[in-house]
């Protein structure tokens, strides 16, 4: 879209641009007013949450979104129906299931620093992979390590090198989440946390995940809500990507 | 007291013997009915709670559980004023001040197994020097490692060949309790897991411990109460006394 | 498999084997990083929760541990579906629908130590049979006895004579959980409390009877997470067994 | 007071007898309305709830109700200063200080009924002492059995022979309140249970207690609030007196 | 049955028709252990809580029942097939669909007092048949007001005659519960209230209904768990029954 | 203050006069940005929340704000310390020990409609005082019925005739909150509820009485902060005044 | 219906129209009794909650009310088959699918007062418009901004101006609930806040919208529960509307 | 320390070094083991929390810190004899009584990035400077705003262009925690939540706060602890610097 291109050069003002989007017809759809503004303002583009929307809203909020010029768009908690129409529908879409998204990657800003993830156990699959989707659309390097439960601390191992190397750390996990003290004891880089809601009775549908995150006992770590790999994977890449300078 | 030792000899049977304490004047105090019983059921001399009670209230107990035949008193969660009340009445009692013990170890058991406790920072100290006391009365050799945070696992390393030689392990941690999985990931022998109220906020007094504890990604940890250290010595003892035979 | 039994002949040390283990290509599944280390170093197979996998993925799973030398693997929380296919597909496995289990037991080690298992009601079974199942595949004897609700202390009569000859003592129970403090004044071995999430209103899903159970007015009882059958077979056999000498 | 006298019998009727107390100056008090038509219409006076009252204040508003004709009353929560204030100025005041109480008992309703209140532990005490002055100045008897911990069954024993007489039970009881499921499972007299805060982490300020009397496994038992003794009493007493016929 | 008539007419102990009881082969059902014990020792057959179970398993446990003597059997929380089935196999079984019940009434003890039911809402409706049934079963008699909403007041008017001749008030509500405080203000006779999980949000599952009766500004409320009808009818025929002497 | 006064004439914009208050040397405190311009926008001036403060710190904001122009300053949760230094040093200040409140009443607005407050218990006062205050500075009428409980619906009786003329309804009440329901089933004005952290137990600190308003039965009720007084004094006579036109 | 004109032409009192209602035989239904006299007490006709009724009971009581007089009917919660039974069977009924509402607005007060209704996100629409359905029907005029969330703010600009010429201002807001907030610091009307249960995790079932409401930094905002969209329309048209003079 | 000038330069592995240290007397006190190794594996000195700490231990420690060569040492939740004490014996120790905390700057890194802190109101003053000092301490460029409440957006006017040359943000703020929300939605930095437990009631000791922000509807936000200010400027230092390179 030339607008958002000419804003990238300079040659028009964020405000002037957010101005002129307002009068295009496709933004005020009447299930949700379209936030193109967003992307203008933090770099961003405002992602969509599928639940509770039926695959044609999704649809066409996406629709809205391309032809307001995001770079790209990311769709989110997206079950198969969601997923199949959008990529039924709108050119380039690419899908993940486990993680339960649909983006469109139109123009992407180039790479710049990188995150490492990492997950306690097969359950954080689809959080981790949310996460991960949303840092690279918003341009970072992501390497992943799954399955690093604390109760074998073997399994780190292989994740010492990558965290030396990392701008920022995720780290996904639930029930005790013991893997966010581990790695935040051992890691120089900014952690963020991602408690899951994975397990049953005292995990309290992630909050001891949550609460023992947020009282570990190694500083520098920060935490996101509950299952919000969307949420994690935002902060993470505006981490590594640093200020823009 | 001969009525304790014949039992322990055989000659009298724990009921009789029961039944002729039950006739000993000191026995009924008006503010607590003593169960002097219990060592004679269970091989474990009732504890006296200090919390709430008197200095005077506790050295009647102390003195009526002695003239009863115990082995050994403890009494827990005594400030200064019924620690010193205690030493100064009863002939033989001894004292911790972080602990906030005092205790007459009259006739123990002979030691039998070895429990290692470990703690993951300094303020988890009262709760576990409580339940070595109290292992320790019962019976059995207990090594201790403080300040084992899992922030820091290299402090791990000077605890693993103890770990290994243990009948019993019991894990003493606030806040995100994660050295209870990183240790239960570890130790074949059985873990007691203590949740300490240390720390504030999301730490919620102890609950977020006892509820990653509960929910450990570590098969074969248990869990006693909130700063409970006497139910840990209690059962840490038993457990690496084994079955009596 | 002839590496393990190297390892419990002393010829190849754990580490070693370990090492050499981590070379087998059945390993390393996409799904889940199978840790084959932990019968090593604890003497307890991992075992496979099925919640959230398809049968297909429980097959998978149980294949590779068992190729990977496994005495034995079970498999919790499965439904019929997974039960069946395991079942069709891997030779000598078993299965109790009760306790939603399915295993293999190729090669247990010689039971020894004795657990007593005893529930409230009817509906703690699964739980329960979950437990026995766990502790029995470890190498440990089981006697249960089920249904000794407290509200009918009569019930309780047959049950005492086995208390007295325990190793350890497993007590399953929702809601009140009175019996858990019950049978913690009777027992003189080491009871592990498992809170069930039986019942409605104040039951709060297990919570009421997981505190009940952590403040017991009876010393010795430890307490594993809300129906968590396997965590209470599991520490249940370590302590009935002992410390191998 | 010769109003109430007559409403006793008969000659005028309660409306009557609250319209002219309404007139009485006495009533008329700052810092609280006082209820004396309450004693005509439940046949209950109105206590005083001392907590945050001046000695001075608790003293007025026992006067008040004295003059206003009260056959009795109770002060609870009534700490030292409150209970020496009354008993210096209001004639005949009896004290409690376990139970915190000062009353006065002008007439009593002749006593009818009979209450049996058990409580688990040392602490319960003052809770249970609470209960049986309301339930004695409502007129009824009432038996005491401290102590009874479940922990030691064999501590029932002499509790059982006045359960069987009981019109009505009130178990007093905190942290895992298992005697009140005990106790529920023996009596067939109505169970009013009472959970206490006594205890710490688990217990929750007495929460613990209060749900695990409420999905008791013994069907019968009914509850009171946290502490409240007092209530206790009151329904107790309505019980054991039955309806006047 | 003979037996329990024997023990009724006092020709046989309860200890001893138990003894007997205990031999008869259809009370060793495998999924359930029938306590015939419980009529005689406190007066009430015990009743089946069908949740959780097939109808056939609720059918034979009801006919166990009959077999061993029980006057009535009462089946609760069952749903339309365990209330078919039990018609169609028990002969003489009668069904509510509205509190979810089925019983067989073959030798109700003569009825005795007065229960006095009031509820709150149409919501609450099934509860409270649940609770008149159980009372209506165990010998007494009940009168029913539903729909006494408190915020008409004015609803409240043809209910007064009706308390005033109780024996016991059993209130049902959910929500904001205030009409059992409002009843509580009026009525003589005690009050067993009843919280309902109807309601959302901030009505929280009951709980918010449970704490405002148990913190009733009227004493002499005593309440059960949340949508416990069962309870409240248990309670409230041995209140207005009284002690059989 | 000329310049406030010049706004309510509307020779001056609000923008303009808060532009030029920007430029008070007295407005740039160190501890506390004062907010003059709150009183231009809302025609509320802001209060200052004595807690956590030192008398000086109130004393310097409240004569900052007079400085700024304030009609009114209002300082709750004042203790006796900050309520006389307020005194000693502001000219015109008048305090309310039961409110915990001091205040300036420089120039009122002219009072507008009228306010009906009523409170269920003598313990609820500060709270109410504390609306009454807030309400009457903001220029509006407030009657006040205190100890209106609903365990004796008569005391209602007074109160009736206030609540049909009056313009908004303030209940303040805590425990069951049972009178908030009472009222709002029976006025045809707004209600603004206030829970009060009265009692203990399953009072919960206010949570009860604040979770019963939510679900009042009534339509009609909506709710401010537990012990707000503030708050409900503020839009109570927001309410009352109704849209200045 | 000339019963209800009589009364609003006042030649019949309200307490008579009540007693001549009471007589009509279709007020009397099985399963609800028709509250007919709230609109004579507080000017609102009752309103139907749909939830747990079949459409044959919600026409049922549609049609009694109608009958009784009312000059509007709301049903709240109405699914599909109820708002289409309803609609098949009253004529004059009009849906919304969105509100999940149906009614029928016979003879509507003239509308009087102003209320403007903003919410934060898509997925409050549910709540904002049974709001604005209810204060219509109440008579009020109600201007409606959706999607105004805190994350863009200059969203809030169109709604400026509307803000300045309410009368009331309701916030319909989950998850954070930030606008109630923002909102509540701009308008100089009664504020009332709708917390939803939009969200997952930490929005808690909007508990958390619901407290970050309550203890707002804004003045003069009160609450009503999660989600009542019912109540926020009452409450907001009676204060839109005034006292009726 | 010229051990650590040798790690720096490169001279020295971590390892070696932390062996060497380890050998250190001073290292060993008896009530903490002081960590040194942190400051070589993560770049953070170690803090030292002092509650709970006598000004002795406080000292001890700090010595200790320094004799092991720490750059600089930070004591929080220092009490003013904490403050004193450390002052009084530590040659260069600076203190801030707001923040609650002293320490001591012997060799800071070289300050690099730019952190912009802002907090609600005055009473976040506390948490918002702890983590100031932090971020001071570990190198990096620190900008605060204080007082910047959302009831009055025109506040944030002067905040705005310093949150566009922000490397990374953080919001302290209590109660509602509106403010995190409107700066996560301006902002293109990161932003770091730090809830407060300021306020009462609903604000649930800062829960609620917790909350909001965990849920804040603008992307890119997350959470430390409540009230935990050091490790919010841990973490936002860390992110400000970036990967060292």
């Amino acid at each position: 879209m030339v607008l958002l291109e000419s804003v990238r050069r300079g040659s028009v003002s964020p405000d002037e641009a957010a101005e002129r989007l307002a009068t295009l017809p496709a933004r005020d759809l009447v299930f949700a007013r379209v936030d193109v503004h967003r992307e203008l303002r933090q770099g961003a583009p405002e992602a969509v949450l599928a639940d509770g929307k039926t695959p044609e809203q999704a649809v066409a909020i996406v629709t809205a979104l391309l032809d307001g010029g995001a770079g790209s768009v990311l769709v989110t908690r997206a079950e198969a129906d969601v997923r199949e129409a959008v990529q039924a529908r709108v050119p380039g879409a690419e899908a993940d299931e486990r993680a339960r998204a649909v983006w469109v990657a139109r123009s992407l800003p180039p790479a710049r620093g990188r995150v490492v993830m990492v997950s306690a156990g097969t359950s954080d699959g689809p959080v981790l992979h949310e996460a991960r989707i949303r840092a690279q659309l918003l341009g970072t390097e992501v390497v992943v390590h799954e399955d690093v439960g604390v109760a074998g601390l073997h399994r780190l191992g292989p994740v010492l090198p990558d965290l030396e190397h990392a701008d920022c750390v995720v780290v996904v996990a639930g029930m005790d989440a013991a893997l966010a003290s581990v790695v935040g004891g051992i890691a120089a880089a900014p952690v963020i946390g991602v408690p899951t809601s994975v397990g049953y009775g005292a995990a309290d549908g992630g909050r001891t995940a949550l609460n023992a995150m947020l009282c570990s006992c190694a500083a520098g770590v920060a935490v996101v809500g509950i299952d919000d790999g969307f949420g994690a994977g935002t902060i993470a890449a505006r981490i590594a990507r640093g200020r823009e300078r």
